[in-house]
């Protein structure tokens, strides 16, 4: 059973993916995860702490999404492995629908205020470091730092179309296809150094 | 001198940029504008109108961007042309840092409501298909639907750095010289087919 905090970062992820950064009031989201206002500022201490534990939440709640692979399926080369990492991300499952809306309001909101702004580059770094590490596995002989440009344009792509699909501007399959493209077009480019 | 319809415009994206999609409310885009309610009303109807048409003045607005060229300088070559149309929305200017986060707004509200997605799409098409001809016109041969699935990576990248830009991610060197080792890796895979 998750517990009290977990379930009101669940309750945060949900007001937020629905209603944006700036919907998010205490007293709404006691109201949303079932608890009181105390125990909220028990917690998190205040709004902002709640913010920043709930991008951390949807930090780690990606991480864990899962390809629908079955114990027995044969092992994954690493390419396989990059692009699945990648696409995890563009699957229509309210999981992911939630947590990328919830994402890009987090994301949004960092233009106008300071506040999220470390913690929301302190996971992008990961994140990036992490699709760079699948791109070595691949290209192992290209430099760090290729691995590291091509890694953070992948990313930022994905961010970018991501955002395209949920607002209805592309087809997920089109949006997964153009991810795929690029990932294509930048293998090419880490192989020919 | 603006006429008033534009001085409301350009009122509603200075608003939208700096306090998002949810903050722009007609008693405070007629007291940003200096004009009364009644004659927002007049000219937009109500507030999705003002909106969409905000939208589109938005989209207008960053194909006037210019980079700073004298008349006497030398011709650009389709290459440079395709660089500097893609380079010119991560400039470090007030105008440029306005439209972005206002456009990031107005994307990220469409995730939850409706109304812009149309007017949206069509502002994302255009600018698509001008990229497109930029690509077509530095790899001619390239079959029309690669250079327009091109054009849509690059310029979902670009919405991608720009609002990793906006939020404080990445520097603004940094993201542009991202942006030309996507276009780098577009142009190779465009010329091998």
């Amino acid at each position: 059973m998750a517990s009290r905090s977990t379930q009101i970062l669940e309750a945060a992820a949900r007001v937020i993916a629905r209603r944006g950064v700036r919907g998010l009031r205490v007293e709404e989201l006691a109201a949303e995860a079932g608890v009181s206002t105390a125990l909220i500022y028990y917690h998190f201490k205040d709004r902002t702490g709640v913010l920043r534990q709930t991008l951390e939440f949807i930090s780690d709640r990606a991480e864990r999404y899962t390809a629908g692979r079955a114990p027995g399926d044969p092992p994954l080369t690493p390419r396989e492995e990059l692009e699945g990492a990648l696409l995890l991300e563009l699957q229509d499952t309210a999981e992911v629908r939630e947590n990328s809306s919830a994402w890009g309001e987090l994301r949004a909101s960092a233009v106008f205020d300071e506040v999220l702004r470390e913690d929301l580059a302190r996971a992008t770094l990961d994140w990036v470091q992490e699709v760079a590490a699948l791109l070595g596995r691949v290209v192992p002989m290209a430099p760090a730092s290729s691995l590291a440009s091509s890694a953070e344009r992948l990313t930022a792509l994905l961010e970018g179309l991501s955002m395209r699909w949920l607002s209805g501007g592309v087809r997920l399959h089109h949006a997964r296809d153009l991810l795929l493209g690029a990932v294509d077009a930048e293998l090419s480019a880490l192989r020919q150094g």
